[in-house]
């Protein structure tokens, strides 16, 4: 119901929709949500040929943007407007156009004011190419979600 | 001349431009090269309005990638095949539609098969918004210029 | 036997206990080596009150120190020399004197000449304290075991 | 005067005395005040051979150690208490009992409610041996510092 949606406790799976609507980056790389839960997130993309670097690879901005979209929604299903403090991000494995890429997000531990999310990125053969590790500040807003978001809309 | 970059000692400005016009994600950010040398390189893009996360500021992958290709630029600028190990970033100061951000990136240390980066890019206030450190792997290759990309062209 | 722990192929006992042996900081910080393995590694130590930063809890280096002492034992304890590239770790919860601390390294992916590793500390409630990522370089060098350091002594 | 010292506004200088003489694994590590302001540290230290790891060159804990005592004074330095959140730190060259390094901590950015650092430590042919990085969260608390603690004393 658009009063329940509309509330502060929005759920995660609204509030994550909406923010996915209005994240032209993520509508960019194509990202596909496959879960979504408070502190949660699982996603799925296919590298492009215009995504490459100049040796021809996936460049990491890509793959670190991918991870960091997962952060994102992870740390803000839970509905409180959090925002990203510090990344870091290892490259075991070079990724190329066709890889299909899926993402988990998984918030480890939160504080008062902070929350640390472990991220890791796999490709279609379930190898892991990129360990991405994020934290973010809590602030005091949450996720007031737009009854006009149908939760259940596709991205 | 043709031959001269073409050869293993190719200088930065031949690579850098070379590794440019390959980059689809670059061209995408749309990076400017404004000064490019070993271990050196200063680039320049202007958000875009479809570069924006879910909370309508610049997403931090944009800022990322924009980051990460001064690093790899400024790391394969002095002909060796370099490839990114491990990449830290930190954001305080969030990024909007319509900034016009700089980028600049220094190579700080080297040994035999590492080069350590500094990287950090300022909007047009010339205030730093993001804080970004990446290390190299140094292959055994060398960047093969070929003499149909001019150096001289814009990317 | 002699023989067989001298060899470069060293069992990752054998490494370990001789890396131990020599590592003054380790034994200064007390720890207790109860896993290893070829890219494993468990270890405990207890925080004493000459552990303490200004503020009277575990400085923030101690904990790292633990941390960093187990991942150069996951990493090392295949054989091959390897050292310490870039580290990050993240602090979620104050650190104690009197603290049981436990950590665990797992050497998570491995290239040519890399391997990375996530490294996670807790305390005696099982919360953990502090997430630790580190890279290795792999040298070419392997670590021969002195037949005198007994593989099943204590540190 | 006492009624100065001890009022919040307590200057930097007597802040990080009182850390410093609180601080028993600074204390152990031997560091020296060099230079001390709200957002600035420098300090120095010799490596003893107490200070090693298995290869015989300093545990990079102790280098980290250094850069976070560092870290910790300049951040704290302000009057504002101020706890670390997550650190990073690329060794690019290795240090050796003897060596005498100096660390120069330098506050780059602030927020309401966090602060970022940039830390290099450097040997005596003041040549960079790690970079670090960290970040802070300002807590609401200030330091008080107490009378007794002299700001000029030896720490």
């Amino acid at each position: 119901m658009a009063e329940a949606t509309a509330s502060p406790n929005a759920n995660a799976s609204a509030v994550v929709h909406q923010l996915l609507a209005r994240d032209a980056m993520s509508q960019w790389l194509g990202v596909e949500l496959l879960e979504v839960a408070a502190g949660r997130a699982v996603l799925a993309m296919t590298v492009r040929p215009d995504m490459v670097n100049g040796f021809g690879t996936a460049h990491g901005g890509v793959v670190f943007s991918f991870a960091d979209s997962a952060f994102a929604f992870a740390t803000n299903a839970g509905g409180q407007l959090s925002v990203a403090v510090d990344c870091s991000i290892s490259y075991p494995v070079a990724v190329h156009p066709g890889d299909r890429l899926t993402v988990t997000a998984i918030e480890q531990a939160t504080t008062n004011r902070l929350a640390f999310c472990d991220v890791t990125v796999r490709n279609q053969h379930d190898v892991a190419v990129a360990y991405f590790r994020g934290t973010v500040y809590r602030t005091s807003r949450t996720h007031i979600v737009d009854a006009s978001t149908p939760a259940s809309s596709s991205p």
